[in-house]
């Protein structure tokens, strides 16, 4: 699972079908302290995440898993809402 | 999901009986801003899309899951044509 | 599979309901050597590892197969608990 | 899906048994120009290609897919012989 | 598939059950050529490959069915002990 800033929407009409009704978000990776890293990626978003939530999210074949259809053509999907990361130094 | 724009076409007679009839197209990745970044890749077209669309494309095993024909050997994969990405800076 | 170590935790409160008594842990990927390479991502911990710990973890889908419910959206998982690692020069 | 060059073959006597008798190549992957870029890798050929010839290959777990048996345990393979590729600039 | 060569073992004593009696060997990736590339990592071997052996390895989901047991979470499994690479200028 990796760390990211939800900074936008990407709206597309014409899609797979599997796809209607999903929300696609437009989320920008950050690391451990909330520093941006790496470009912006689109991720389908099942928890209704809000512009400036810090989220983890996965990718990959199992990004469907946090669909209910899990056969949908997704490969980045939200799995949840980050609080807090607590970090000790090593 | 990524953001791309195509570029071309890919012509392949001898192939994957799996692939018979599907659309390849050169695809050139860019980033929410619509700037180039990384190489070109060649992905299934299932949506119709035509030179200069913005579309959004997975990548993986799971890109099979956007043609009638789930067990086809590719992985890349064109889900949704992009109308638009709204970017508000965070 | 790769090695990493233990550096922190990560809390979050709203999820999907499959990660739900899940933990997650905050890892540092290290070479075989130990020292510290790439960023550090988030992964689950069905073995109980501690602070300073060091791992061996796998990514992708097969994360999933570390939980009791393989259906489980994660994509990187701590696999065992490093006691060694004996490299000769080749 | 990527291209490719066909440049050698890869000889292994003791392998898994599910790759007996399947063909494996050194290809070296290029842009849609023609031009190598990164390091030659190895795939298995079920389409006979032969040296020189550009080819489309696919990675993953869905590489199986390109052979009879499913569950051999490969992850890059040559799906198609690419005749040529059009690419209209932007 | 890549090509490495063996150059260690990893020692877990706590670890996934389905790793028990499964050996791990830290493999140091090579090109074609035999020259070392990019930073080792951590495989399954199911052939007994020994120090200094040249091996074709997969990554990913697949790696598993490199083992009996297809459900062990592994991501990198070692499928051939190289014999010769043949490589033609092209």
């Amino acid at each position: 699972m990796h760390l990211a800033q939800v900074i936008g929407r990407v709206v597309a009409t014409r899609k797979h079908e599997a796809l209607e009704g999903v929300k696609l978000l437009l989320i920008q990776p950050v690391d451990h302290e909330g520093s941006p890293k790496s470009e912006p990626i689109v991720a389908v978003d099942p928890l209704q995440a809000g512009e400036g939530d810090t989220v983890a999210y996965i990718t990959g074949r199992e990004a469907a898993l946090a669909l209910d259809e899990t056969f949908t053509p997704v490969d980045a999907g939200i799995v949840g809402i980050v609080d807090s990361v607590n970090h000790e130094e090593g």
